[in-house]
């Protein structure tokens, strides 16, 4: 039996192990799910065990947990560090779910659940992988060395922490991560380039109490007019960020590179289907995948203020509120992006109103020369495991630590990532297919094995 | 013993009737409130009744009941309608009271609650004046006609349709009001103009579910960042309301009105400290009082849209929503208005989202010509009750009713406010001043009084 043929065979162990993972709503952002978390932290801990890992540790931080378990039997093979998260976005809005968000379900070609792509359905696809070789070899080709956080979904702080105070720990010859996105379906990708990103929360105090509109209105500051004012500012009519500063140290895209991206076997249609709106939009003189993928971008993620009940109440509120993000490319710093960020808005503000800025969490953005020898064999366990041609690709989201270990370790990171651009990661119905579920699991045993064959 | 004297010597039981209407939560916009809604129709029919009212009925509409009762034993004197509402505007948001909105609380000189101001308490100084003139001479001196509804908060559309079949039934000389606030404490005011309203609200759908603000963001259009943009441009530059034909028929200020208003005891530094804000905003080339009462306005009363939680999620949201409103002067239509600014919105947004534009409710201004010798028997009678000079003022609140009244009926509308400007009428901390509920409950009781000695 090869490992295709094993991992074939037990298709149905597969999922109904993966269910029991992905039914803990483990959401790492809102307080009250913190038993989740740890439940989620010991489930993953306990699979690790089972899998053959050793010295395995639930490693309390300031805030969520990290699990952490290896196995070092390969003198003089490649020392891989394998990076998850355990962790989960919050379900909301619950009534535009099809399935409940917690109890994962199969329509069709795809399983349905919060988690499924992002990121734990992911890090089951390497438990499956590593299960597999031992069951077929008894032992696994290389050194491993596994860390699954439960704070990706707000910001790794701690995660990072851990990682400078044990480097000699998690010394290791390549980063494997498993939480992006192929292409489409039926192109299995490895990602090289991911977008940074700010958080920020704003605070805008108009009147010192809710007013009424009547009374009040047409000389009292409406802080929700003034938000609304603020946010207008942000973008000129190129749909560029327009906060001084900003786009001076973005990297421009050689020659090549563009190129090779533009000729992408990527299916517009497909996206605006995807998105479903109207229309798209963007920053005048760039490509859609060059927007998606390597500009910088500010979107509003949430706002609110006032009255959102039912029927009308006509007040004038104290208070409005956003909370907003920047995407940010290479050469971008976070930090004096905040800072830039900050004063512009500071400086469109009218002295009407008090301002409360906070910024979330920073993160830089990341991008890999793909030359490394490891990068053609991952390429060619794609291609083992899919039957499909595998192609190189960036992607716009964001994942701090790959950045961070990038510049810390200076070893290549391979994003092997199984998800579909129209997984929903965030958004309700969040989904994986399960082609890409099985075969990312056949694909990742395969790369395992590939890279036993390496002398290091 | 004068009816000063009375109204003094029946201090505490007034409170303690007043208490108890203030505790019946009766909020016309929350479908959960409605049978608190029944409740204190009940309580007023009954306060009608123990006041000798006759003919007490609690009439069924579409939504909320009304009230109405009359006494009509004084042939050739003059006919007043009386008119209030007993339902409430939502307390939220609730942490912000000082005392339980609908636990009525004495601090000082006001007593807090909702309902304290606008309108239960200014109901109640009518049924309490109306108690003390039949205490102290056995009858009234004049034919009443008492109507109090439950939608004055919604829009109070029930209302218009009850009086338009019942005109005969409601056929006064004179239409009295009580909802309405005094210029300040210790000046006794008249409110001769009233500010019309139209309330709107709006959904934006950009994509077709929530997506993920790192794969889709740079080129998935963001209702938030539309919402926005949309509402920063419905003012110009000097906070004119950017909707063309919006101010075509507005009735411009006579100068002697103007110098009349601009003269009256208002406090700019009151009112910038009830405001509470860093600065006041408004029309270039109106004074604060003219923009307040005289001129239109465009604000926005909620909006919402993507996470609004703890901590961060990076969603760029499906919808966007936004509750606002206009208020209208003399003589902008108000259907007209509806359409002048669902036109320029529809015209302001891109072709990438949907809109769903809604008209809550619509409503005129007013203005009374205040030469009708029943205004001067009012101003006399706030003199008596208050020991102080009374003024004539506008105010830029809205009653339907007052203009529908007016133009339906032909007869002078009478607001005798005892309402203060800083009342937090739709706000947390509603109260209304002691010195104003007991100088209300003489000033109306001499006001009946002086009516009765006129002959119709």
């Amino acid at each position: 039996m090869n490992l295709s043929e094993y991992v074939d065979a037990k298709h149905d162990e597969h999922l109904s192990d993966l269910f029991e993972f992905l039914r803990i709503p483990s959401i790492s952002t809102q307080s009250q799910h913190k038993p989740d978390i740890e439940r989620a932290a010991h489930w993953v801990a306990d699979r690790m065990r089972r899998v053959g890992l050793e010295s395995v540790e639930i490693i309390p931080t300031k805030m969520h947990p990290l699990v952490y378990g290896e196995s070092l039997h390969a003198p003089g093979k490649p020392t891989i560090l394998l990076y998850g998260h355990y962790d989960v976005q919050p379900p909301e809005p619950l009534g535009l779910w099809t399935s409940p968000p917690f109890e994962p379900t199969v329509r069709g070609r795809n399983l349905y659940g919060r988690g499924t792509a992002d990121d734990k359905g992911q890090v089951h696809i390497h438990l499956r992988a590593l299960e597999a070789i031992r069951q077929l070899t008894g032992g696994l080709p290389i050194n491993l060395k596994m860390l699954v956080e439960g704070e990706e979904e707000v910001g790794s702080e701690n995660l990072w922490d851990f990682v400078k105070s044990h480097k000699k720990k998690l010394k290791s010859d390549a980063l494997v991560v498993s939480d992006t996105s192929m292409l489409g379906l039926g192109v299995p990708s490895i990602t090289y380039g991911l977008r940074g990103l700010n958080y920020y929360q704003l605070e805008i105090t108009g009147p010192s109490q809710d007013l009424h509109s009547g009374v009040f209105g047409g000389a009292a500051p409406n802080p929700l007019t003034i938000l609304s004012e603020l946010f207008a500012k942000l973008h000129d009519k190129d749909f560029r960020i327009a906060v001084p500063g900003f786009y001076k140290d973005v990297a421009k895209l050689s020659k090549v590179e563009r190129k090779a991206l533009n000729s992408l076997p990527w299916k517009e249609k497909k996206f605006r289907s995807t998105v479903g709106a109207p229309g798209l939009c963007g920053e005048k003189g760039s490509t859609i995948l060059e927007r998606l993928w390597c500009r910088p971008t500010l979107d509003l993620n949430g706002i609110w203020g006032g009255y959102m009940g039912e029927g009308s109440k006509t007040v004038i509120p104290s208070k409005a509120y956003a909370k907003f993000s920047t995407r940010l490319v290479p050469n971008q710093d976070p930090r004096e992006i905040t800072q830039l960020v900050e004063k512009q808005i500071r400086k469109l503000l009218p002295k009407t109103v008090h301002l409360k800025f906070e910024v979330l969490s920073t993160g830089k953005a990341w991008v890999a020369p793909y030359h490394h020898p490891f990068f053609e064999l991952a390429r060619q366990a794609l291609v083992k495991g899919f039957g499909k041609r595998a192609v190189f690709i960036r992607e716009g989201g964001s994942i701090p630590f790959v950045t961070q270990m990038s510049d810390a370790f200076r070893i290549p990171c391979l994003l092997l990532g199984f998800g579909l651009p129209d997984e929903n990661a965030h958004a309700p119905d969040e989904h994986i297919a399960l082609d890409n579920y099985f075969g990312g699991i056949k694909a990742v045993a395969y790369f395992y094995e590939a890279l036993g064959g390496v002398q290091i």
